[in-house]
């Protein structure tokens, strides 16, 4: 990890940061001046003038996204601020480039208030096909994301909230497949009602999921106990998941269960608690950079089908998978928004990479660097904006 | 001009605009990414939280500048808003990118409000190295700029005031030089009394220049008659201008001047008028595309040296021989704003690109593709910044 570190330090030195602009066409001569500039540049000026739509022909708008944070949630370092941010911000955009060829642009906000933060996006909005909302605190992550997909009129996505669950989802698409469990009938808990954890729970009974339940700081939360609530958006969490309204803490309520989905710390998961699991178990431990429970002790303790954020164990729970496709639909859909029904068809588009003959324990999520995913991704969510 | 016409709008339609972002290093295997993404990313936000000055080490901030606009001032276009100045700010992001080596990002903002202005691109500062203000109407461009420069801990700078005054003063020490007369003996008159007109005169009046005087729509503006005043700025202007307290029109402002500036429109000048200046005289006519006299009609009335904005005719003004320059100082230096001292010393350079026995009649301003010209100019503002 020291070397990673020291390594990783003077890369950023090395490079100033990690991305750079540049030119699509040559400028060297009077002539390339006239038309990429002055007097030429007047005409595609005047066309948008006329139509705002041609913007998506004649400008970089239609393939340019933001990649906007205010730095209070960065990785798991916290509120940072948005210079400390900007790292991971350009990182983000390094990632938009690489896997969907997307221009991604770090755009780090010095407020912190929800106002600030909208406004601000609406008002640069002009220049960008998208916006990627990223590490921004709960519970205002909800607020901002839910009025911008509002008031803008390009698609908006917190990766965050909705990143992993698309993955997660993937992963017990084809989790399903290997131990012969329907949707319908499983046991999911999710440790966490953060963002994540709450966009999980949304994403994963949109696609049919009955029996989901979100466990937090005060055990599972349960709609005829507000004490259960820790967020202000748990009551409306609460009407969706938890139908048994079964009460306790973690430790109770993972009995039986046939998925574990944890977004929240190291170790809250034990072996003890994973042999209370019903069986041929799924367990998606993605705290980082410490899961909830280690891989190899969850299979030793009888899980059949282990995940996690790590890239040094099977079934990585990559937001990578998700991220570039979804905006590289989105964008060549040019979608005004990007719905559920776009989000489930990229799960599916992620779990179908892998064939039913492929599929095996340590292999039902694809690998990061798999290239057909972004393709498959862009495609299903294209498709599924078409579809609407 | 069909031809530009149609040519420019193929380019910009086949290109999808003119920029694109790419990666200063390659993104292909588990341990790039683990360097340039999770975890490895996570040391330079450390670094950056400790020591908020470490951005420049780490990230792009220090060779970042955005180029913004509104919109309501664009080319002669007006205000187009921003989505058609769009093609324009990624032009002049190309030109940064091109001529400085600059990272340049086009930010068009969605409001005609002064305070929505100023707050946006406060708020989005910490990515940026830079602010070039860009085609944004006089007089809140006045405002907008002062304010940022106070506010905000990076240089801000407003191209369409301060570029051309920069490049105007070049062909002036040069023109000068020509025909043997000193700056503090010359009349000049300066055509147009808007953002342009006004930061030529305080930049020519900084340099040395005792005698200048600017018309607008109501004739020489004069202290002691504020019915010559047409903008709210007009009333400081006339302090430090037209000391002998000139009145009337153009017509008759122009007798005995040694050089007219215009930054006005097509046709203001007229041959008669030329022949009433002094003997040698210099006329810059820069408006655009037509220029407020022809430079051969010019000339053909007896003015000595003649440059307008025109590629087409010898001096062209154009401020692409003072931006780049003056961002790479400034960023190279991490210059906290661009001061009259840095200015100067950018016209100084540029004028000295033009040895002694080069300088003639249609050579007193360097070609806009003279590669020397960033370099000495970067350096000279660099050097100036480290005088104070």
């Amino acid at each position: 990890m020291s070397d990673i570190r020291e390594e990783a330090l003077r890369l950023h030195k090395e490079g100033k940061g990690k991305l750079e602009i540049n030119l699509k066409f040559p400028l060297n001569t009077k002539e390339d001046l006239s038309l990429l500039y002055t007097p030429g540049v007047a005409e595609p000026c005047k066309e948008i003038d006329k139509d705002r739509e041609k913007v998506y022909d004649y400008t970089i708008k239609g393939n340019c996204i933001a990649v906007v944070t205010d730095g209070t949630a960065v990785l798991g370092l916290g509120d940072i601020g948005p210079y400390a941010g900007l790292p991971v911000m350009e990182g983000k955009a390094a990632l938009f480039k690489r896997f969907a060829n997307i221009d991604a642009i770090p755009i780090c906000i010095d407020s912190k208030d929800t106002e600030d933060i909208i406004k601000t996006v609406k008002l640069i909005a002009p220049s960008f096909g998208g916006i990627n909302l990223e590490d921004i605190a709960a519970p205002k992550c909800f607020e901002i994301e839910r009025r911008l997909i509002e008031e803008l009129d390009i698609p908006v996505f917190h990766d965050d909230q909705h990143g992993t669950g698309i993955v997660v989802l993937s992963g017990i698409i084809n989790g399903l497949k290997l131990v012969k469990k329907n949707i319908k009938d499983v046991k999911i808990v999710i440790n966490g009602g953060g963002a994540a954890g709450t966009s999980i729970a949304k994403h994963i009974i949109n696609y049919g999921a009955k029996n989901v339940i979100v466990c937090d700081m005060k055990g599972a939360i349960s709609s005829d106990d507000p004490n259960t609530f820790v967020g202000q958006h748990h009551g409306e969490l609460s009407k969706i998941t938890n139908p048994n309204k079964e009460k306790g803490l973690l430790i109770d309520i993972i009995k039986g269960a046939d998925i574990f989905i944890g977004v929240s710390k190291a170790g809250m998961l034990t072996g003890e608690m994973v042999e209370t699991m019903n069986k041929d178990s799924i367990v998606f431990a993605m705290a980082n950079p410490v899961p909830e429970i280690m891989p190899d002790i969850a299979k030793k303790h009888g899980a059949r089908i282990v995940g996690s954020g790590r890239s040094d164990f099977p079934n990585q729970i990559n937001n990578i998978l998700a991220f570039p496709g979804i905006f590289r639909g989105a964008l060549d859909a040019r979608a005004r928004d990007i719905t559920e029904e776009m989000k489930i068809s990229a799960s599916i588009a992620i779990a179908s990479i892998i064939k039913e003959n492929e599929l095996n324990e340590d292999y039902v999520i694809p690998s990061a660097f798999d290239e057909r995913v972004v393709i498959k991704v862009g495609e299903a969510v294209k498709n599924a904006h078409k579809l609407k």
